[in-house]
């Protein structure tokens, strides 16, 4: 067989785990957009069938074969070759699965089934103890999930590294430090500010006027409704059926503005990355998340939120989009935001108040509240906080970071879905997309003169052409730091995002 | 292993192929009603993928051990036990799909893509030829797969099996010589008395009052909501991800009311079939097609249609139906209708005008649509009608049965999409469901002295719970011939669809 051949036949079995892998997004999809009631009975079963039958071909022995052929096609290579990454990070997946035995994930999925309910039963009933035997088998099977795919240093990297490849338990811990050391004066300067007003976010914003105004800004970002969909759910999401059909969602709260609005925003921002990726990429392993079986083109949770914060709160969430657009959204509500100007707007969607809740939290907080998760995710992988401990370690760092008494574990420990579902390491991912959204925005300005100029003018098409050339189009080739220090010189920094939250909340 | 461990074995096995197929279905549905235009590209692979998969699935070596565990256990079972149904039914198609090589499948496959092309350019310019040679490839083809499969008599019973199992080309000459000398004299009467007034469903029917109308007749059928949607298509149709999530599409025409009604309540009746089948069947054979490789709970295309054309024609088609609605319809169109009695609605929407369009004909002319297209298909199928030769043996056939001169291919052979797509032998099922329909509900009137009378009074229920218990429960339990013996103590029989037509419209 030739080099193109054997890579050829490699590619065939990939292209079939990345369309078995998008029809499982697609059953996640509709379960949470479309699907009627009587649905979930058997939507379960269909989506464990898929990513089990994922998982198969991968480890089938056909793909070895072609995998085999493939890495010998590949050797010549330069080390950054597009086919010679497919090949290696088909390597790294299949030796990830290979390590962890099926038994061990049958364990997993199952208790997620009764983790899950007793979850919801014990957030409703405020009562940690409900949950906490469920939590304890959790972190067991984590740590024997880890155990399996291996760590040198804390069983918490294998786990980070499944959401973040490179990132680990020290490397956060040293972020982290940095991040506590920068925030917390910024935190204290805008705190010392008298409240902006914000009344009218309280105002009756119909549903159908925010849908407009939000089909309004998926065309102001550049995000392409023909390759793609805005729909309702209760938790917003943006999945992707290759590059051509990326779908976003949102929710709209009648009385308050600000979450379907930045909320859609963030999703366009997951959307354009998406809608970006290299068209040649289509069906390889570079549009597909092979370890964590999830068709996806963004090559981390922490470089993909980059993207969403990035539009969320660099460009929507500004004084200058508000300048530029605040008369747009006033045409759409004309009664409720004819009292406002676009600076009382802006200054009351970026109000800081901290506050128990992580979704509702503000640009300035909502780093301690995955910091102070991430920090707990650790230590219960490596035993030195004991699950029964959990309530207590929780209230005590909120008290310590923002100086909040934690009323009842609805409202503190049980307030997350995440680690029901039996994953424990994607929190730190939050945070790392925050940092790593300032670093990218923050080279832009300063390397392309027109940027700012176009920002101003209401023109984002050259950040959107800057973030495909830079990042978008390379979907996974790239390792996250990787691209950071093509594109900015330098690996994940924290200095870029305390700068530029420092000017927005502590000028 | 004991029986019942057997048994399991299998089960779980066939649960996959069932959970494989939904999920391709839902790939489909998603294409037709939701899908950006972008999605198209990739559509296609993701469902061939997943079709593959199940066919490998089925094919796989533990499924054969399985399945021969199970044939054991099942052996001192009852004929038609549900556990011996499931293992024999599973037998066939392990055998069916084991006489088709892939590369058969491959090049049906890479047909149906150029062939759909040719056939939308050769509608497009009303030109058979631009067809003719992937028509041609596509008898060829399908003549080489009924030779895979087996066939005694004649190669159309392979093709035809598929759809509707136990129907041959001879049963099925027998059925149309019966039914054409049936019919012509009903339809001659019919055409000799005055047309009705009609003017009236060409109005301005705005879509908003169209699609309430038909939600309020998914409540008075019965068809459930919870376990079901109501979207909008190009082409309706139903389609079951298990009977606890069952949709339907219709397509509003602004200036045609009856397309979306009498369209919602066909598909309405296909969904009360899927709706109804036994939760004990959900994820096993008798809720799968396993030839067809489509996840469906009715017995065969035949029988399915006997339950959306029982619903539209009998029900909803009925003098009955709009003596007791037409006011709730006139609440939804009070300036289009108001001057409309129930009776000249009935009137209208029952008028016999022979038409060359199938899609848009009369209860009392379809039949010769599906026949005509029938015998092309058989005659394609011997080699008896050269493709070269099917526009005129076409024409031919709708001047003789019809009397209409056919102006140009497009309203003629070109009209229709199903053997575009590379199949051949469906068409006769939809007037199988026309004379099964019939049949049965000839059957309830008789046994069910209550019948009419809920009917009368705009009650369904009885109706319903009468086709439940009958028909939907079994699923796939039961030949469509072996039901129609257990409930109306004959084979398929045309006597009480003639009848039902000669009382409707040469009364």
């Amino acid at each position: 067989m030739n080099q193109q051949a054997s890579f050829a036949a490699l590619q065939e079995r990939i292209a079939a785990v990345n369309d078995v892998l998008n029809a499982t997004s697609l059953l996640t999809w509709d379960s949470r957009t479309m699907m009627p009631a009587g649905g979930a009975e058997t939507r379960g079963h269909q989506i464990a069938t898929l990513t089990r039958i994922a998982r198969d071909l991968l480890l089938a022995p056909e793909t070895e074969g072609a995998l085999e052929e493939a890495e010998r096609a590949v050797e010549g290579l330069p080390a950054d070759a597009a086919e010679r990454r497919m090949v290696e990070q088909t390597r790294h997946a299949v030796e990830h699965h290979r390590s962890v035995p099926a038994s061990l994930i049958q364990e997993r999925a199952a208790l997620r089934t009764v983790a899950q309910s007793a979850w919801i039963e014990a957030r409703s009933k405020s009562d940690f103890s409900i949950y906490e035997p469920h939590l304890a088998k959790t972190v067991a099977l984590s740590r024997a999930y880890a155990d399996c795919i291996g760590w040198s240093e804390h069983p918490y990297d294998a786990m980070v590294s499944i959401y973040e490849p490179g990132e680990t338990a020290a490397s956060l811990k040293s972020l982290f430090s940095k991040l506590r050391e920068g925030l917390l004066p910024i935190l204290d300067t805008a705190r010392s500010r008298p409240q902006p007003r914000s009344d009218f976010l309280f105002r009756d914003f119909p549903e159908e006027g925010q849908r407009a105004f939000g089909l309004t800004l998926t065309e102001k970002l550049g995000y392409d409704l023909q390759r793609g969909r805005l729909d309702t759910t209760v938790h917003p999401f943006e999945v992707s059926f290759t590059r051509n059909d990326v779908r976003i969602t949102t929710r709209y709260n009648r009385n308050y503005l600000p979450a379907s609005m930045f909320g859609t925003a963030h999703e366009i921002g997951h959307g354009l990355y998406e809608q970006g990726v290299d068209p040649a990429y289509t069906r390889t392993t570079l549009a597909t998340d092979l370890v964590g079986l999830y068709a996806v083109g963004g090559t981390s949770f922490g470089a993909h939120e980059s993207q969403s914060r990035l539009w969320e709160n660099h460009i929507v969430r500004s004084l200058t989009f508000w300048q530029r657009h605040f008369s747009d959204l006033q045409r759409h509500f004309p009664d409720q935001l004819g009292d406002v100007s676009a600076e009382e707007f802006y200054r009351a969607v970026t109000r800081v108040e901290p506050g128990l809740i992580r979704v509702e939290a503000d640009e300035l907080t909502y780093d301690f509240h995955i910091m102070l998760r991430a920090d707990i995710e650790c230590a219960l992988m490596d035993g030195s906080l004991p699950v029964s401990e959990l309530p207590g370690a929780w209230n005590a760092a909120m008290k310590r970071d923002l100086g909040l008494t934690v009323p009842n574990d609805a409202k503190g420990v049980l307030q997350d879905v995440h680690w029901s579902t039996g994953y424990i390491g994607s929190f730190p991912t939050y945070t790392i997309g925050n940092v790593m959204g300032a670093q990218v925005m923050e080279t832009l300005r300063q390397q392309n003169p027109s940027l700012n100029a176009s920002i101003g003018a209401g023109d984002y098409g050259v950040l959107a052409e800057e973030l495909r050339t830079r990042i978008w189009q390379h979907g996974r080739r790239f390792m996250r730091d990787e691209l950071l220090e093509r594109e900015t010189g330098r690996r994940l920094d924290p200095a870029p995002y305390l700068a530029y939250l420092q000017n927005k909340y502590a000028f």
